[in-house]
């Protein structure tokens, strides 16, 4: 029987970043946490050759108990296997949940990113104690995931918690996901960017900072700069952020009104806005809920790692009480 | 131990009807089921002591081994207790599932009726074999019942479910909850005939048949009368039921994002619509979720007695297996 010294080992694996940690079972202190990026022309086999290379690394010789893996992009759960990735080139039905359990002779188990997130905040983070949280990074895309009575929720084939693509515009523009007016669509970084260099070539006029900025480099326009600038009083930045913080909120809001959920966490580059943002979203989100369903909605409090923490409590979960 | 002639009673509290029924536990075959109109003067002690006498009637003597309630209104699930009414007085907090006891001398559950109704849908109509399950009712309203995981969801407060006040439009017309742009606003039948109402003023020409069944009585105009109208052929009527169907369909397409269930069933009268408004929600539906999103939308079998048969699949799960 697992002491609470029982070791795990969690890996996280993302598009540009590779991230190991071991923990303590029970303890639940980072014993050891490495990140490494990953090769700009890495394949799928060449990341798990990397991670699984860190894990032995950081595991020093001891053998886990357990090995819980968190993937940025779709994931077969109960088959173990990654579907592919949109970003790394052969992780087609990649069967990481077997390879795992032979490389490191434990239990795996393996998840997509939002759902390990979720679990993540809701064990060790900004969702503490809360039986059912919606948990929603906002970065380059709009990523949910749903822990209903203190578990991953994932639906009857796994896409459950796709707030990115509710759509809260019908009509809106549209989205690489083919569909209009998607909260990603709205709300991501790189579309409110587009978004406000559209408005910068209609109204030059209403963006001083932004035109400054565009001048020193119109491209490298993101979310971060739409803050600066919104900050310096740009009202053309102000108005993107504001429609990206409120088409989130009506998205929130509807999923609250679905699900009733205690909380929701929210994470990812874009939620690293200012407090004006996120005053947009809380307010656009409670005016969409009905009145008596209650929520709080709070920064995630794990940044990056939730998925790699949520990766580890999964593989905690395979272990008898 | 229940053996398959165990008896429950189920019971349906609704605002102008009162349903019980007497089922033979692992038959599932209805041994009485009676349906008496609410007076109209009805307050909640009334509604409750008509429809226990009606349940003594049907069981006749017998004793049953577990009693289910559906209540169409608030009900706090955990406590057994109904919060309120809005069709009739002095239903304040009435501990339902307590009188049940004491009344019937056995274990009893109270739920809302959109839960016991996709509960009902789930176990003995249109969801069978389905864990994972959305059902909407459109009628004078657009309520839904989540059922995850073969069980009903209830969310943190009990308030989960509620697909009829997700926002679809933003902005668009005001509903009765305060908000703008609700499916509920939008896609039931006293709602659409409002619209019908209101474009008939403004547009007479483009509604010959409205206009003919308006002049006979313009405030009788209902969700039937629309179907009947679209029918013959009513431009403007085709236009209000399909503005409406596809409104359904956003909110049912987010949901089936979020949640990513098997099916969707939909009930209530509004779905007695023509195959023209199932088309519209179903494209709609299809439209607004991710393409490897599946799911199919039927319509419901149970039709009013749904949260009747739910109730006593509430009032089974009390029983020891």
């Amino acid at each position: 029987m697992p002491d609470s010294l029982s070791v795990i080992l969690a890996l996280d694996f993302g598009g540009t970043k590779l991230t190991a940690a071991v923990v303590q079972q029970g303890k639940i202190a980072w014993a050891a946490h490495r990140r490494v990026p990953s090769p700009p022309d890495a394949n799928g086999p060449m990341q798990v050759q990397i991670l699984f290379a860190l894990g032995r690394e950081l595991l020093a010789g001891r053998a886990p108990d357990a090995v819980g893996a968190s993937f940025g992009g779709p994931v077969d759960f109960d088959a173990g296997a990654v579907l592919r990735s949109h970003h790394v080139p052969d992780w087609e039905d990649m069967p990481l949940r077997d390879e795992l359990g032979q490389a490191f002779g434990a239990p795996a188990v393996v998840d997509n990113d939002a759902n390990a997130g979720a679990l993540g905040e809701q064990r060790y983070g900004a969702g503490r104690g809360c039986a059912t949280l919606l948990y929603v990074t906002v970065s380059t895309g709009v990523g949910g995931g749903l822990i209903l009575h203190g578990q991953p929720y994932r639906g009857a084939q796994g896409l459950a918690g796709e707030i990115g693509h509710t759509v809260v515009q019908p009509g809106g523009p549209l989205c690489l996901c083919g569909k209009r007016g998607c909260v990603e669509r709205l709300a991501s970084g790189p579309y409110m960017a587009a978004d406000a260099r559209a408005l910068l070539a209609a109204q030059p006029e209403r963006a001083a900072v932004l035109r400054r900025m565009a001048e020193d480099d119109r491209a490298a326009l993101d979310a971060r700069e739409l803050n600066r600038a919104a900050a310096q009083g740009d009202e053309l930045a102000m108005e993107v952020l504001a429609l990206g913080a409120r088409a989130l909120g009506v998205g929130v809001g509807n999923a609250a009104n679905l699900l009733n959920p205690e909380r929701v966490v929210i994470g990812g580059g874009v939620s690293k806005s200012s407090a004006l943002w996120w005053e947009a979203v809380r307010e656009s989100a409670r005016d969409t809920a009905l009145p008596e369903v209650e929520f709080d909605i709070v920064p995630a409090a794990l940044g990056d790692d939730a998925p790699l923490w949520g990766a580890a409590a999964l593989a905690q979960d395979l272990l008898p009480l």
